[in-house]
């Protein structure tokens, strides 16, 4: 059954790569109100998809993006099933500009399929819909029962997914789940994430006047809204790139030495943090070592501000607005509401004369450990071995997989975390990619994973 | 001859207020290319327009926006010469959508005109040409020679118009220039500016990756370029609203106390600065008053600034490069090119860690003072009495005008700067306004200072 399985997935390469790129053509960016119905485009493409493969599925509603839902239950109640979790919805794609071919118009070039969403997330669960493809057509059957909860909320923190789950834990009753959104540390070793970094969102506004006002006029005698919003940031960070909001570090746990070895292992240095993201240098707390600083520190960065006018040449104004956006990455077991609380009220408290800043909270995801040892992770461990042709690392990851945290609480059945994309392809960024070969290879793995249940 | 003059013009309310409007619906606005041609049409529709009402008059080209030259010399040799300044550009009108109606639309409402120029400047300038053209029309001759020159790119430091006078400086010759882009201190309080604050502007460019980065891979790690900006931002300036650059006050003059006591009794004060700007309270360095901080210090102010992901929802980035504008203004006699290098250096000197800072220096106009005891003054202060039911009060300007000290270098004649607007006509912002009375009372101030040259 495996080894017909292998062939049948081999030899449909061509046509499961053109399913991938109908998907990746759906620019479905769930932060963005313009495309609200790309984003049920693409879960309508995922639900007809997952039928004509022979699965029962359906698209299904939330209060906000809807959730496709999908079942083979042929192997009987006396086999496991394997929740398969995803995402289909993907971050804006801007700068658009910065793209050497359109974000939505995916690209085979050097290897690499280049698309927003190939990576995160597409292209990753995916590959376990094609895995299950290649049995099915292939060997007729699967070894076990599988169901598919793919969502489309992920990159705007999932707001309604935590509900469905709750109303729904009997229709995703299961005996582990399989989550696929993340990265090997290189194309020959596999990692096991065992940890995620949670998240929290804030964002301020700081008003100094009703309108921009001229700059002659005014300059000497009002506030600054963009530099009042400076001097804020400023203080929430130090020279070295702590963070300095008071109790922002109290929950996090502490690392033992057995630990700290094992993260010590993780092929990941400078050299590819450099590589990959073009810094001059690493920069970061010096009392802690870059993997830790990765998996076992939390993080406040400011993802976007704004202020006055932006546009070409000079304008001498003072702008009454200034914004920002502002996301705080959280360790395990740290409170995302108490940890965003304690932001708001530091930056009221910092706030400069003459300004009014408002600080809007939104729900956040806290930062959680998985269990190592069950029986899904160990036939992870082996069919990602016989992959990629090494045992996998275990890590602690920087970011974070919000549902997580629901699945161990709401359905309480192990989760693996195995991730089949690389480090450098430019997730979140300009020309986010995906290697052909993670592709063919995720297939392969979840393949091989399935048949060792 | 003079009745005669302010009869036709209050005949003719009705097509004088048309054709300001048939200007202000050209949005000839500088500072972007995308307005390039629009700024050419308004020089064109402005040389039309004066030869229209019995002037030679063309328009010259120079290195960027071209300048309109008009004059009326039947005067003749003995009698003397007014060369009346003005610009046709404008700032641009983003945001947009605060504007209650179009900004190129122009509408009256509750007694004002609104449209961006309006009062800056064309509202200004067109009153002198209507003043003019009641002459002509009204009177068939005027009582001295005038001669025109309106420029396209005040908005934008006037890049070629230095150039532009250099080179005419035998046909620009005059006895006097006459500039009204300014402000009464009320509808019955005319205002004789005799110094004005020059301008110097900066672009800062932070790099800290080559390109937005996930927050979750790389965040603890790398630098954000947002926070780098913020805190460099935040050391312009301290908490009281002083400029921290080291150097930035050595060069400003001192104002005695007779000076003092005069600027004083300009009736402009906090309810006026709060009412007009929205702000909560004034802010500023507390050791100097409301009008010195106006007219005698120098600012530094931040226009604009931009980093990452801006758009609606969150996107979980670490931004790669941050970017702020800023100008200062300068009181006589700073240098502008030393306080910009002064600004850079210091920029340089606070850049944080892992960035790569650009500082981009502009040209810039120096601030200065004019001399208050021409006969043109003089003659300018009793038209303004006779118009306004007060005599003007002498005041230090806020903004500047970066021609009269070319003027002043150049022609070294004496200079009037008489403002027909308010200061709450929303220059520069939303919204831009100019009072139908405003326009009226300035016509009849530009009949009555020419009937006394």
């Amino acid at each position: 059954m495996l080894d017909q399985t292998l062939a049948y997935a081999r030899e449909h390469r061509e046509p499961f790569l053109k399913d991938l790129f109908d998907l990746l053509s759906i620019p479905s960016v769930s932060a963005q109100p313009a495309h609200t119905k790309d984003v049920r485009m693409a879960a309508l493409w995922l639900a007809e998809h997952l039928r004509n493969i022979g699965l029962k599925a359906e698209v299904k509603e939330t209060s906000g993006h809807p959730v496709v839902y999908g079942e083979w239950l042929g192997a009987g109640p006396n086999k496991p099933t394997l929740l398969i979790y995803g995402h289909y919805d993907v971050q804006p794609a801007e700068p658009f500009e910065l793209w050497t071919t359109d974000a939505f118009t995916p690209t085979v070039r050097d290897g690499y399929i280049f698309a927003r969403g190939s990576c995160d997330n597409k292209g990753q669960h995916m590959a376990h819909v094609k895995a299950i493809e290649s049995y099915l057509k292939g060997s007729g059957a699967l070894p076990v029962n599988v169901k598919f909860l793919i969502e489309g909320e992920e990159e705007i923190g999932g707001p309604s997914l935590t509900a469905f789950i709750e109303a729904n834990t009997e229709l995703l009753a299961c005996d582990g789940i399989m989550i696929s959104d993340g990265s090997l540390l290189a194309m020959d070793q596999p990692t096991l994430t065992y940890g995620l970094r949670g998240i929290v969102r804030l964002e301020v506004t700081v008003r100094a006047l009703d309108k921009d006002v001229h700059s002659g006029m005014y300059g000497g005698n009002v506030q600054n809204a963009a530099v009042a919003l400076a001097q804020i940031i400023a203080k929430l960070k130090d020279e070295q790139g702590r963070v300095t909001v008071p109790g922002f570090y109290d929950e996090v746990r502490t690392v033992d030495a057995a630990e700290l070895a094992e993260l010590e292992r993780v092929p990941y240095t400078a050299k590819e943090v450099l590589s990959e993201t073009g810094a001059m240098r690493l920069f970061g707390d010096p009392d802690f070592t870059l993997p830790e600083r990765k998996g076992s520190r939390p993080t406040l960065e400011i993802n976007g501000m704004w202020s006055g006018y932006t546009g070409p040449g000079g304008k001498t104004i003072i702008p009454a607005t200034a914004h920002a956006k502002i996301t705080c990455r959280m360790v395990p077991f740290m409170t995302p509401h108490k940890i965003a609380q304690q932001v708001a009220a530091y930056i009221q408290q910092v706030a400069p004369a003459a300004t009014e800043v408002r600080v809007e909270l939104f729900d956040g995801t806290p930062g959680l450990l998985i269990e190592r040892e069950s029986p899904f992770v160990t036939a992870a461990a082996q069919a990602a071995q016989e992959t990629y042709g090494n045992p996998p690392i275990f890590e602690l990851e920087g970011g974070s997989i919000p549902v997580v945290g629901d699945f161990q609480k709401l359905l309480g059945k192990p989760i693996i975390l195995l991730g089949f994309g690389l480090n450098d392809d430019n997730v979140h960024s300009p020309n986010e990619r995906y290697a052909l070969a993670c592709w063919e290879k995720g297939i392969e793995a979840s393949i091989r994973f399935l048949a060792k249940l």
